[in-house]
């Protein structure tokens, strides 16, 4: 028996059009890529979305062809997205930190049809313009004057395209699992592979973010996304913030410490989201000038673990609660986030840290488990661990054309590729990329947690945890050191360094000095280049077992 | 093109799988109908409510079936709930206020199966078992020992059957339209009209109402639903609560101000919500007793409009914050809420009380018009007042079996059959109920406000405004007023009183002093009644306008 309640699918024009009627008025403020402080409102960016809906329509685009946008976060990005997604056309968000292969990879890969661009990338998009044969128009997000500047033969002009073209356009009307965005994960190994969103996990991550253990944003927040909207739909806020009516302001292209800083002052900026990296720089900045936050409360920190000076230096120096939270391109991408339940906020503060320094805890619309390679669950003891899988809603099925085939397990769970632990209040913690995992006697080695306490030894400029292969354990921890410049060391300082601070079992077979640690695109340890420069180095454990 | 997430359906079996997986040891606390506080967790409920599951299957029920409860707010009516709804049965919450017919009505409309009762019911399903032929078992809320006084001959134990029962049974796995719960909606005319649930619905609303801007609950909460899982979910309270892992405290018959407060006092209570009433009683307790109201900070009331003395009498001497709510069965509940937006959080206190006291704003996932009877859309200026029309995915889109027939307009809009304004702030406000408005010469006349000023005068006890027929404009208002004990007053007090309270053209025709002004049985003025009694009633200045 079916129940007797209304269809109304859930398609994210629906969350403009809320915004438009209960918070029309409310403002949406851009740092304009040409320079000057933009304003506009809901209302506003509602009626020129649907302008653009049909100014797109009438350049040919068809429901399920993909509209892609290379762009910073703006109102007008917001308004490309919309008029995008309205007529169940696809929105293609790509990101221009990629070099050109890649971006051009991923744009053929898409078949975009059309590309959004800031007049930031004009240059790299005219300087590969023929390798891109499915692109029929390239439409850059300015006026006719921005336009002037424009190297970029047939380019088109956004504020043209909005100007001639009719308000009056129907939006929605479609399945709700209608395709509405498509975002490429960075993969470090193999091809960039597409997430293709649906409305529908659009619109339900919407929700679920809304929670009051989660984003928790209401109406009467201004927020600051500088999480950039090609980064998984800047974790959501570009609906979340339409969504309750949340004044929104958009950073442009400066994410400098000094230019966040003056958003959040200016603006009166209650909440903000971004990676650790821009935290560091606002922090730095601040005590730089004796800078104030008047009105920031919350900031969520998401994109790679939270180191724990910046929770302490806002909260301590500045009051601002820091809440950590952890998810992927594939996973819409809110996995979970370290709001704490009744039991943690019953701890004192520095017992709270904790906690607030691991993952956290996923909401209703995730479901999480850890589990060996075999996929039997392991314990959530805090310190057994196992691969993170996700299930729900908006959790990725398949990637765009198949690429990587099946990717969930029997029980329907997607592998995230990280290892970790969870422990008795729920809290996740990130212990290592399961590739990275050294896998010694059957057991699970965190390199991870290995390096984060090598590189805290006085002498270490970085360092970097391996596995090597041995023929009784299978793979045995080598530790590469790259000293502070004019320092010398022997192994046996790390050695003892690591001693008492990790099991016996886990302490490196080898140290070995180099003058370089790799580091890949977004300044993470690139173990893949590590290992390849290692491969035909031999455990000296390793030797004396073949010689014994 | 269709979007490539996973295939996750919205059940809300789920609810309960995430409570225990998560916040598996966070307790539900009940004053049980016996009369000991009981406590127990998410995940002993969870198991309850599975071995519930295949006690259920064991005695014949199939999905679609329904399954009744006539039960107080306890941890024992959540499990059967869970239980129901696990297997995909549907869970009819009966109203224990209703009469014997009434209810006997509605179970053999439902086609109850099985009704799960506590103690206080035994009587009146005693009474009335022989009119209730689809129900082939009752299941009594208690063990063994309480079965001792129960005089009900083939009466089945709840514990017993938990008791018996394997935990093991696969909840979900069916279509998210599925139906989940049936609830009738109290019908001021004709017979009682049953509001299916489906699973995705109750999902939705949980998803929306967890919301920052509306109830805004966490896993830090410890959350007292006075209101009756009866009444359209406990405002879905059952659902929220355990998809957020807050406490559950559960005030089992016991809603008098006394036993209320002290629930709040030693079970730490954090939120709260209840129709004005209850509120009306636990103030008065506290005023009596000097009591305190150590840990509850917000307060949710619905049911009817608040009185000011409520808001102000909480704020000002708890520091509790009181939201005003709106919604109907129809709605699951939740319509609007009045949270602050930022225009009106930045006004003053006495400036936001204004809003306070009107029934607020919708949330996303709540689509909201005004319009007149020919069902254009009316401004939404503050001061127009039109038919009250909601859409959504939690909306109910036709009654149970087809009752009332098609209930959506044009635009799948349902008719609340309130009359209301929504100002410039979104906020929605109730002016009258649509059949009690006063049709004018084209124009509106909310009865409700000319009452609500009439009773202001101090001689008057009771205050009630009907239309009665006039020969030029259709209708003009009449007020009645039953005066206070052994006063006397002319008509002209009235109207002197009212004048300059309310326009001109609203003004009276006439005062009509009655001994008696009917209350229905939620303690609201019965116009039905009065209507029936002033049907040979005329006018003065319909019978001058007959003469002239």
């Amino acid at each position: 028996m079916l129940g007797l309640m209304q269809n109304w699918p859930l398609t994210v024009d629906k969350i403009l059009d809320h915004a438009k009627h209960w918070h029309g008025d409310r403002e949406v403020v851009s740092r304009s890529v040409e320079g000057p402080i933009v304003r506009t409102t809901y209302a506003q960016i509602h009626e020129r979305a649907k302008k653009l809906s049909n100014a797109l329509r009438g350049l040919g685009v068809l429901p399920g062809d993909r509209v892609a946008t290379l762009a910073w976060n703006t109102g007008r990005h917001v308004e490309a997205w919309y008029g995008i997604m309205g007529i169940g056309a696809v929105c293609h968000t790509l990101n221009p930190r990629l070099f050109a292969d890649q971006l051009c990879y991923i744009i053929n890969h898409a078949e975009d049809k059309i590309i959004f661009t800031d007049l930031t990338f004009v240059p790299v998009l005219a300087e590969n313009r023929a390798r891109m044969p499915t692109v029929e128009h390239i439409v850059v997000m300015t006026d006719r004057a921005g336009m002037k500047g424009v190297d970029l033969p047939g380019a088109l002009c956004f504020e043209d395209l909005v100007e001639r073209s009719s308000a009056e356009c129907d939006w929605g009307g479609f399945d709700e699992n209608t395709a509405a965005g498509l975002c490429y994960t960075s993969g470090t190994t193999g091809n960039p592979k597409g997430v293709l969103y649906s409305h529908r996990s659009n619109f339900l991550h919407t929700l679920v973010t809304l929670g009051a253990d989660v984003m928790g944003l209401s109406a009467r927040d201004t927020v600051l996304p500088v999480v950039p909207m090609f980064h998984a739909n800047a974790w959501g806020l570009a609906f979340s913030c339409a969504a309750v009516g949340a004044k929104m302001v958009m950073p442009g292209q400066k994410l400098d410490g000094a230019s966040v800083h003056e958003l959040l002052e200016t603006e009166g900026v209650t909440f903000s989201a971004a990676v650790p990296t821009v935290w560091q720089m606002l922090l730095a900045h601040l005590r730089e000038t004796k800078g104030e936050l008047s009105t920031l409360k919350r900031v969520v920190i998401g994109g790679s673990a939270v180191p724990e000076a910046i929770v302490r230096g806002f909260r301590d120096e500045y009051g601002v609660d820091v809440t950590h939270a952890w998810g992927m391109t594939e996973t819409s991408p809110l996995g979970t986030q370290a709001t704490p339940n009744a039991a943690i906020a019953a701890m004192s503060e520095e017992e709270q840290l904790r906690y607030k320094l691991k993952q956290g805890r996923p909401p209703l619309g995730v479901e999480m488990k850890l589990t060996d390679d075999q996929g039997a669950r392991l314990p959530h003891d805090g310190t057994t661990f196992g691969k993170l899988k996700v299930k729900g809603p908006f959790v990725v099925g398949e990637y765009f054309k198949g690429e990587g085939g099946a990717i969930l397990d029997p029980e329907g769970f997607f592998d995230t590729g990280d290892v970790s632990t969870i422990d008795d209040q729920g809290f996740m913690q990130i212990t290592d990329r399961a590739k990275d995992v050294i896998k010694s006697g059957g057991e699970w080695i965190s390199s991870i947690e290995i390096e984060n306490i090598a590189v805290g030894h006085p002498k270490a400029a970085l360092a970097a945890v391996i596995g090597a292969f041995h023929p009784k354990w299978d793979e045995r921890p080598v530790l590469l050191v790259k000293l502070e410049h004019g320092v010398e060391a022997a192994k046996e300082d790390f050695l003892k360094f690591l001693e008492g601070k990790i099991a016996k079992w886990w302490m490196p077979d080898d140290v070995v000095f180099v003058d370089d640690i790799p580091l890949g695109a977004t300044g993470k340890i690139d173990k893949k280049v590590i290992r390849e420069r290692m491969k035909d180095y031999v455990l000296p454990t390793a030797k004396a077992k073949e010689n014994a």
